[in-house]
């Protein structure tokens, strides 16, 4: 399968097992912190693997035993995103707005890459999970992690305002929003176990090649689904987040009303009495 | 009361005590799969019980010791609903989706007859509680089980995406998104002790006779206050749920404009002050 | 900085260390229960507070041993808000909504001046917390309480539906929505430790001196971040809350294009390589 | 085609061309007023020609040179909509309220029949088209006049606001909100040019006579066109009023993603080369 | 009346007939142009006479022969709103945007003030309605001209995007969104007959005396309707304006639960019937 | 200007006036029907010119004399878009649905390029304006036309609704609901008149090239315009478009923040004083 895909400078793409993707942040020598062509090349591996045929759940982790990811590489950052006016040939506010506008929204666009990914994502973290980290497993279906892990919304640290999509998911991902204030308003750093808490993360495992392990495992077991199914609950639960129930309900039923044609159906019925493990057509 | 009401082919429904109902899905030997007749005439009883001014508040389970309900009685639906080819005049896929839709949307307004009936409903639930089991519990207000319980939102194991609540409802009833990714996506079973810990169920009892007598007792005391105060409620929290705050203030002011002029109020502080149990209207 | 501020009838409002502010509800005689008067004065001082440049973060508390707040002075209240024939010219229905539609609609904007307030306001509960003690919680961003705390939805057991914020707010702040159907409708009696544990709650402290040291202090640590970040990760969070994530992303982008032109930014970033505390301008 | 349908009390339904349904209020001898039984008829009428294959679309007027409709019946309302007291065994105003807002949703209900009828309604008035009869004319797809036409938003004139539909269809059917707000808060009586220039009906024709049978036309029009085409507009048109374009865009994709799978359109492209009439198989 | 008001610096309010307020910009040799005590009176004003009962309907016009109003008085504003650096203790651009983001919410707020108005407020314009005559006229309900009024949507004229009610609410008033995009993308000036054909305006007068006048006797028919039916149209078709049909309905019945027990519905029965002018209660 | 793009396959990109930027459709010997590349080749022109300094306003028109467009090359769909089955190496209806909602998504992301666009767009239609005309033309900010232009939402001819925009966009931008409904569920074909009757275009010239040099001159007129106030207002006019009013002013005041800023409106205010040009810094 990798066969499919070109090689990418910043990530390792693997397929650990058939249906199932992982990919590896590869910049372990910086914690995996993240700098502009990183985020653009994230957005066109997940794009790809979204319609990738041969491809069906995503495993996403960061190489190395430090970090996931300790967020945005402030260096890179403070000649770029976080300082609009270097090397700007205005001085006018509002046209430095215009600018980091189009930044952000560009930047925020690769984030999303990970949710609007027609396969599911499973987040595997270790380490420093700082920033950045946080935006981009939100974004993600499901978020697993090693013991080890320290967690921060680190951007009120840095004097901003976390805008590629901690403030807007996190709050949709965890059900106890004091806590949400709390951890975004002083950056302090959580644990594997308070993550687990307040649902965060689904599991902690003892060890990043666990943690790993195990999200491969899920990707898998996910895999062998009706992908049809899969990728209709996907999406039909992102949907149903941003809407209210009677709209959840009504763009289901659309959904379906095509979906419900599918051979999978009669494929994963039948295999189920014959207690035999389906096949199911790529998709 | 209960010769207020016709009597039901698939469902019991009874009165245990003052101002309370207690319905349940009879039939045992199948499990209480449902088919299509079966969540026509649950439609009909919730219909009726909203309603019905000797109905303050509900509880919902099922016949039998080994489940609340396995979900869709899949033999029957598989010459039905996941067959649309079956006994079908057309051959054209549009043509199918048009009737997959009208179907699915019936399907669903049955289940939604739940939330919203006006009188607060508790779900008690045992044994297999698959699938349907799903929808129907996130469309009640409250939900309890026995120790027993076996959870699954079953529908990818048999191809689909869950298209009658599940999808739209669980994640506004459950604070962890990663966990409903999760179970949705992989179909795996989840105990009570999990289903309490993500609340998706309110309490759980060691067996099912208590779990369905603590449901009883719940919906007694609820059913002791105000009908006024009740209903209302149940009302605007699940307009909130849909709406945003400031829409939500609005509405429940608009409510309250009416419901304040209620001699209940009067009557509640009375007796409050003079310690005695308060007598309010039918509703 | 009390110097800035006029004497406040109801409240003492301290500052305990720099850039916090400290607000007390003093009605200890009365279990600090609220009449109009109050409720007013209230909005008063969180409008001013929001302005106030020497302000960054807000506690809220309630004098005394017994009682965060009990509520609403039923008392007080039977010959206003809730008997709205009293004293009335008019016994038209219609007319009696209208005046009770603009009374309560000027509550809701009183109780809502916490969330509006741009600074952070973290409260802390202890004793009885009932009925309009949990109005407020919501309306803040953090919720601590001492171990003795009794929290109530009471509204209901006075024969009405709680309307000045509990049921708009409440599911969105706790992550366990038949919990909520459950407190909601039978206005039973919860301690800190189920507070805990639903996530109403951020953490519980022995006594209410402590919950009210330890508030402070979490103030403090909030106050000494740039206050750029600080008020724009409150306000985006309180966007996105209502919103999209697609629109909160939006929101978040625009917002930004100006905050990231903050020098905040440079000074945060250098403190933080320097190893010191950054100084920030005032807001 | 009628032997499918049983017949009506309160209306005739006749099928004037293939695919083309007609239905005619028939109340002449009181200017097609409405009561209760009737509202609850109508809807049995969309809902049934709604699902029925060999209708396409639908005329609806009145019986009679007098009135498309004067609206209520204001007689028999004022022994029961508007008199919630008179044999009502409450006095208590929040019960009345209850009562009133079933009974409100129902009628709404039957009035939105029109809008969620799959089918495309043209509603052709004439005469006295007053308070209800704008409700029933802004749920319908198309509306046409004979020059004769008399409307008035009437409710104001009988003390109430208007409440089966008006308020929230009118802003949206009509390009001028302070014509709206106009004619809604004087129930000013309007005729058939003012109607055609803000845009409330489509085209003024010199007799009702004239009107019926160019609906009629219309309706004849656009059943000969591709069922799936036709239903799919009017479904996505009543989505997008309702929602932003980003979601419109997306539940299009989704409807088309089933619909676009049509032999229909093999078979208008056909025979649009061929220039020959198409053929479509029932929907 | 006037006896129950203060008198304003900025405006004239006057009472032309019974239940008739007249709000006048009294500033005529500066072509009423605007600064901020101005909005912020009129605020006042408007919030006042919203629940002052001998108020049914107001009309709003401007002093003078040249100007309903001229708009934003640029020279003052370029030394405040639109000068936030000048007399400014920070050059912060993140803290110049948030002392902005104050000041337009709560000039937003003024304008708004028309809009929440219980009462409907008709906007009688004539010669110069430049900028903010826009704003304040799209707040209104009904908008109508003398023959010389000369229109223009000035704001980037002066380098900004209108942002005090512009370009929220012209789009909604008016049905022709390329003319909206046109006429505040250039800033030209319209007359009167193209703002009759585009519906901007209900109707032109030959001169502003006559315009006033038939504003006020427009008033004076909308003030001679049940006051309970018309406050509940405005607010009703304001609430459907923002929210889909489904919503609108469901407000709205819930909004006639409490005004449909009024009296003045009998009032306004019986004296249609007796063909004599009704009498309601204030409100 | 020229130099900086590079030159296009399917359309001439020129630049008639300083700041102006003609897009012209270059298949007049197909009278500019679109298939895939051309549409995808569409989408990169707008997304650059969207970010171009040098553009200030973009005019869009169709090459040769005969059409604006056609619409889809139906014989190039009916191998691709129109035609799932072709080549394709499922025959599973669920699996055909999810190909579909792909390129669909596609498509309409080119169409709405237009839209996104920075810059406002003007476009200039003549002859035959079918189909894919009005999904582009919505897409616009202001649409002119010459007299001989025939429109058509031509999608029911062919079986299908209009899933790139039309019913989406066209019900926003004309005030007429059932005009709307009228021209979609019939595909009949309406004139130059029609369309400016009801809103659909600002202006009709008597030819094609007088429409397109005053296409040029209105885009010349905005180009003179402070680049920050017209990109402000075209933005927050397409924000408030899909949001409610108290949304829309919220996005304004946050995104004035940065916006007033601006050196423009001194430049702005100073020239319009002095009765001389302003120049504008790139935007």
């Amino acid at each position: 399968m990798a066969s499919e895909l070109p090689s990418y400078k910043h990530f390792n793409v693997t397929f650990p097992r058939e249906y199932v993707a992982h990919v590896e942040t590869n910049r372990p020598e910086k914690m995996n912190s993240f700098f502009e062509a990183m985020w653009l090349e994230l957005r066109t591996i997940f794009d790809t693997l979204s319609e990738l045929p041969s491809v069906r759940a995503i495993v996403f982790s960061g190489a190395g035993d430090r970090a996931f990811t300790a967020g945005l590489d402030v260096k890179a950052a403070s000649q770029g995103l976080l300082a609009p006016s270097e090397g700007d040939s205005t001085s006018d506010s509002a046209r430095k707005a215009a600018k980091l506008r189009r930044t952000i929204a560009d930047f925020q666009d690769c984030v999303t890459s990970l949710e609007r990914c027609e396969k599911p994502v499973i987040v595997a973290m270790h380490g420093f999970s700082f920033g950045l980290a946080i935006d981009l497993g939100t974004a993600a279906d499901v978020r697993v992690c090693a013991r080890d892990t320290k967690f921060s919304v680190k951007e009120v640290d840095i004097g901003l305002a976390a805008d590629v999509g901690t403030l807007s998911r996190l709050p949709k991902v965890v059900g106890n929003q004091g806590w949400v204030k709390e951890v975004t308003l002083t950056a302090r750093i959580f644990g594997a176990e308070e993550a687990l808490k307040v649902g965060f993360v689904n599991s902690v495992y003892e060890t990043k090649k666990q943690a790993v392990e195990k999200a491969i495992e899920l990707a898998g077991l996910i895999a062998s689904k009706s992908p049809v199914a899969v990728q209709g609950t996907k999406e039909n639960l992102n949907f149903s987040r941003d809407h209210s129930v009677k709209d959840g309900l009504r763009y289901t039923g659309v959904w379906n009303s095509a979906a419900l044609q599918t051979n999978d159906i009669t494929a994963a019925i039948l295999s189920g009495l014959e207690k035999r493990v389906p096949t199911f057509e790529k998709l």
